[in-house]
């Protein structure tokens, strides 16, 4: 399978070439930086440290998008929701793993889902995948007794929070109680709070050094607590993950996917 | 429903008293304590902290067994054994909390569960159990990529090692992967070990303070880990878990039970 | 020594009554609740299930006060201002545990002080303030390549955020680096935050079940983490902490004293 | 400064010929394999995915200490104190990372360093050191009423239980106590160990998947637990560390060093 990977000169796109490099099956066809980028010209494979894979990175989607199978995408909403388009035109597999992304860019991806198909995830890993879905068994069996809270820990540099993943939790976690977490989310706490609201699904961010990324739900009842953690040691789990993502969408049929898909949870 | 607590001057069984005490529909009939205690003769309602029930402490179990529906017994094997045997000749409820049991000892609960219903658990509460049903889970849908660690901390007075949970989360995992644990469980590592052995299950063990009951099964895999875990904070849930496990089986047949069949799992 | 326990009929109240009764060489001289409280005439013992010990509740703190060497006080911001003019008028130690006070309340406090013997403290417990001393260190050892946060949970009926105790934590970080916590502290991280600014100390606020206070402090920096915790299994340790800051403060001239200063830190 | 990376092939060794390139004013002078190793001949540089170095892997340690000002070596006891002795005849710097190093290869090392500058740790982060230094102290501060328990977790393949760091950690708790650790250490709990002895310091051992290495010393008393912890996100800390350690030595006397020599702690 033919792959691009955008944003190659990011953490996560040397990361990703990396993984393509490595994947059996799998061939890196082009790499894309912004205009006026330093990593232009350069080779993908020396700049991701694999030594050189003769492909120089360009800031041309879309003779790149023209020629191959599928995109790795894990930049920003403006870049993604442009690519998605592109992807559409191509009808080719677009994976996003792009985070931050509102209601307007979600509908850009829809529009592009009926031609290409993508795959959309806030984390790519098989672990946080599989924890949703016992997050979301544990919340349909504990009574409403039980109050759940998520907390989070990433790097100093991430811009947002709560993280895609401690939301695609808290998404779980509503699914599992049967509500809606936009009227249940509680992500600030501060001054006189007054008590915790039955029902309410709480967040906590933390940042900090280097953290690659750590999850954990807590439900916590009478006298005793369940925690359901997750924690990442390295990006490649993203990027292996991305990988498979495209794998597995290379013959679906046009549509918006998740990893739950992918992986057949 | 009526209910004897045996060993009812032990830190458990005052916690039973109570739980029996506050229980809807339930009465204490009866308290036992081993022959020379000083408890004998005192309310045991007074011994459980909570005011006079009229019900004072005695050494004779087989009356209180002939005027009762069920017996909550958190004590030793060889009590436990004895208990087993009366209960089974009174036919009624048997809900046994003892950690330590050995195959002998099994074996007289299993004669005993022709004419008896017995619930036997190493841990009687609720998170526990959900837990256990979340490990074997997640244990059958991750490969042998993820190595599975049990690691529990309880009080400096416990005398056994792992926990009877500890091994309970260890057979749920084993269930899950298929094995038996008897023969991938590995429970020391001092020394000059070698390399992990694939598929084997680890556990540690730590003892200190007043800890009550700590648990977590760690899925270590490729750069990620999952980790479940229960935090129990005080000894009313497995209390309260053990009247819960008495009122189930009041209408049960004769057999050897456990918490998930309470519960439902 | 002769202590008076105030809000006698809350969850703190009941454990102060018994871990008076318990310390050797202490008495329980009275106990007050607030006019029209269900508690006032009931015996003080009983009310903390520990049995009768001629002391009946009442709503009178004068007397009280004036035949006591000391208060154990863990009410509200009002209540406790009230109690410190009191103190200051009977000269006697005024142990105080209330959380939430604002900075006219500490201006009565340092006023009070001048003739009455005050400890505050956010949190009572010996640990804590061990670990407090621990932070002070190891935030002035670090350098600013490690990013300080700290996250707490308490159960669901707390109604501030971020506790005392994890305020009295960012106290000792901010003071071992020699900065204010006030120009510091980020209690709020929800949606474009935008990268970590370098110094902050952060906040992250957990409500849940009934847990009773957890408390860690992480230093995050290149490749490393070191995280400093603190876990509360039940009240009793502020209690015994509380009748511990009385006993010392018994023969020490009026002033405002902290945890610190009992514990030798 | 020149130096020297023995075990050049091993996981460590690449870390650290990436260290030493990375490091301003240190440069690579030689790299080490065994006789028979593949990688013998190759770039060093190459090796370690940091493109050519122009340093090729040798067999021969001869040449390479006469050569050099200081030698990095994480491999085994038998090399260790083969590569101590050269380094005692070349009188340059020895950083020992190297675990399971036995009573009779410390005596070894002990006569080396009255020629050659060694400073050998279990341990070579910044943050394991400063903990030690924590766990010292708190274990100073509090009575017998509090249990030390130490747990460690590491990646599938490691041959050794427990962990240096964990003996490294059990050392500075032992002498907060004033204990020999030999006297005090316990390894193993499996079946019927009876309650915990008092002053016994615990240790824990856990494998699997890749975990760099997680340490935690916990402090469990009456109530309440202080848990101290360091998590290793990758070993660069430990390369960087080592590098630390070289040059910090490069001018002191002849003789045996830890890390808390090299930190100033």
């Amino acid at each position: 399978m033919r792959l691009v990977v955008v944003g190659a000169d990011g953490r996560m796109g040397r990361m990703l070439i990396r993984a393509v490099a490595e994947a059996e099956g799998c061939t890196l066809s082009s790499a894309i930086e912004r205009e006026g980028s330093a990593a232009l010209g350069q080779d993908a494979g020396t700049l991701a440290g694999i030594g050189a894979l003769g492909v120089p990175v360009t800031d041309d989607p879309l003779p790149a998008f023209a020629a191959t199978d599928g995109v790795l995408d894990f930049t920003t909403p403006a870049a993604t929701t442009f690519f998605a388009e592109l992807a559409a035109q191509a009808r080719i597999v677009h994976v996003i793993g792009t985070t931050g992304l509102a209601e307007p860019d979600l509908a850009k991806l829809a529009a592009a889902a009926r031609h290409a198909r993508l795959v959309r995830s806030g984390n790519m890993s098989l672990g946080v995948n599989l924890l949703a879905g016992l997050v979301r068994k544990v919340a349909a069996a504990l009574g409403p007794d039980y109050d759940i809270e998520i907390v989070e820990m990433h790097h100093r540099m991430k811009v947002d929070a709560p993280s895609g993943t401690a939301l695609l939790l808290g998404e779980a976690a509503a699914e599992g109680r049967g509500v809606a977490l936009s009227e249940t989310r509680v992500s600030t706490r501060d001054g006189h709070t007054g008590a915790r609201r039955p029902g309410d699904i709480g967040f906590a961010t933390l940042r900090g050094g280097s953290v690659v990324g750590d999850h954990s739900v807590i439900l916590a009842g009478p006298g005793e607590r369940i925690t359901l953690s997750h924690h990442a040691e390295d990006r490649t789990i993203f990027a292996r993950g991305a990988v498979r993502a495209a794998r597995w969408a290379f013959d679906r049929p046009p549509g918006l996917y998740g990893m739950a898909d992918v992986l057949g949870l």
